[in-house]
């Protein structure tokens, strides 16, 4: 949070749209042999063969989704492209390209987008992703950023939300919870910083949870892990706004109910410590806190054996029929009806 | 300009993100049967068969895009759709899809997003395009929309900007300067009608202008006009900047020079008698307004019978090699090197 003083700022009206869009993307290299046409053109052109075509797309707002008080500009053009390719591996599919668009105040030097370009490359080239488009603008102040995701898929490997049956078991990947606690920890030493700036935080028994919120990361390994496990998922998404208001998605649209299991929500230690620490209750943080990235998907329970011990996946509950309605089993044995309490982009 | 007093204000914190979303949406149809699956899961499903996907991206931005005081939403949402449609024609692909991401802040009444989205729904009506995915969230103040547009094209089909060879004409559709001329006309009455708002502006005789800015069309008809003629242009683009803009664009990327005519430039009689109005130079403004949402395009001399005579189409220059420059030749035959001033976002 220290700022450098003498840092270069070159001027965003010394290169021009064009110049600037050119400079910018110059380190991307094309590595989907589907990237037809990248950026430069009108419009990208991808081939997707015999495969579908799989889009979503994002829009992030400085104030709103993100506070550069505290967001390194590469985290966050790193985190911009993870959380939206995880929407494309929530319909089980490969990400294959991304086009971002950003509006940003001539008040912010060319360094800084630079920063948040290597951020962006660097999600590239992990997640095995081109950059084929994306527009450059100005905004009257702040920093917004656009990303469509575009991915493929074979027919018959797509999951949507609506294939949730009745006895069907409900998994999540990873654990829950910890981005929503990063966020805290580090809303917490914006503050101390306010009232002294000159105080040093020690961040280290919070880092696990602090990237979790600054440098997430989609579960690419889980439509492959799921071909060679040799199960298709009925319904699936990803956690962004929070377990309770995801599984109420499944449920609504594919007419059902379900039962979630507190004892079986997955944790990490550094989770439990830190609500013990912020006197936050583990299960509410991990229902409602949102921006895991995770995966949340139900499958037939003959697929069971299938991933039973897998370290990636839990079993958390399963589908009932609708009329038995949507709850929680709580630790004492309580059945708590489940209500959306997702971060409300509109609250 | 009047503002009605009376009119309905319902809060859009009442409706919530994913109530906003569905309500905003309820009234649009599927119209393309790849549109596998549209708005409400992960990401939209789309099926390309044997075709190749054609994707463009777009940010606006209030304040800096477009002016609320005189730009209806309606008008807003339409143009939208209608400029990101544009780069898919000028690829000469068909559209098929489209995403719509909007930032609106809360003091927005959701009767003004409902306004937008009618033209929004108007131009995929009109253009024949499904609406498959988007995002919903707020923004500290004014209005950001984010667009992708999608088609489809046979890969022998699509036509890029680095193909344009020696000697092949250069070719325009419709006329030039009217977006930008229309957009001076709002400007003058805004002012206008700020020092006195009891005035009652007659714009009759800019009617052409003021819909090329306010209600531009994309030139939809291009690609099929041109697959009739059995032409395939060797080079294209849309005139969203200038016309000297682009035809730098396409001289810099094929590697080559060029010879616009004056005489030859396609102006709206409109376009002329503004141009007198105003004291501009309607070659200046043709050269370098902007908006006007024309192909340009470049074919070989081969193919001029084909065209010669189509009311939709000016020859207005040819190709020549790169050492020759790029220059226009005025009616009084002198040769002025052309150089870029198409609006510059980042001014």
């Amino acid at each position: 949070m220290i700022e450098d003083k003498n840092q270069q700022r070159t001027n965003l009206s010394d290169l021009g749209e064009f110049g600037l869009i050119s400079h910018l993307t110059k380190n991307f290299e094309i590595k989907n042999s589907s990237t037809l046409k990248g950026v430069g053109d009108d419009a990208a052109v991808i081939d997707f063969k015999t495969k579908k075509a799989v889009i979503s797309t994002d829009l992030l707002i400085k104030g709103i989704h993100f506070d550069l008080s505290y967001v390194p500009l590469k985290h966050l053009g790193y985190k911009s492209v993870v959380v939206n390719l995880s929407d494309i591996f929530a319909m089980n599919a490969k990400a294959t390209q991304i086009t971002v668009s950003i509006a940003v105040s001539n008040r912010f030097p060319l360094e800084a987008l630079e920063e948040l370009y290597e951020g962006i490359r660097l999600a590239c080239e992990i997640y095995k992703v081109d950059l084929v488009g994306g527009d450059t603008t100005s905004s009257t102040r702040g920093l917004i950023i656009s990303v469509t995701a575009i991915g493929e898929a074979e027919s018959k490997e797509i999951v949507y939300r609506d294939g949730a049956k009745e006895n069907d078991l409900i998994v999540v990947t990873g654990d829950l919870g910890g981005a929503y606690l990063g966020l805290q920890v580090l809303e917490r030493e914006k503050a101390v910083f306010q009232v002294n700036p000159n105080s040093q935080p020690d961040l280290d028994m919070y880092s696990y949870i602090i990237e979790r919120q600054l440098k997430p990361e989609a579960r690419k390994d889980i439509p492959p892990l799921l071909r060679e496990l040799g199960v298709l998922p009925t319904s699936m998404m990803d956690i962004s706004d929070g377990l309770s208001s995801e599984i109420l998605h499944i449920c609504e649209q594919s007419g059902v109910g379900c039962r979630l299991f507190e004892d079986k929500i997955p944790l990490d230690p550094q989770v439990i410590s830190t609500c013990e620490e912020f006197n936050l209750d583990s299960t509410t943080i991990a229902l409602s806190g949102g921006e895991d990235y995770e995966l949340l998907f139900t499958i037939s329970q003959k697929d069971y054996d299938k991933i039973k011990g897998n370290p990636n996946l839990s079993v958390i509950g399963y589908i009932t029929n609708k009329e038995q309605g949507r709850y929680l089993v709580t630790r004492s044995g309580e059945a708590v009806e489940i209500i959306a309490k997702g971060w409300n982009a509109l609250k």
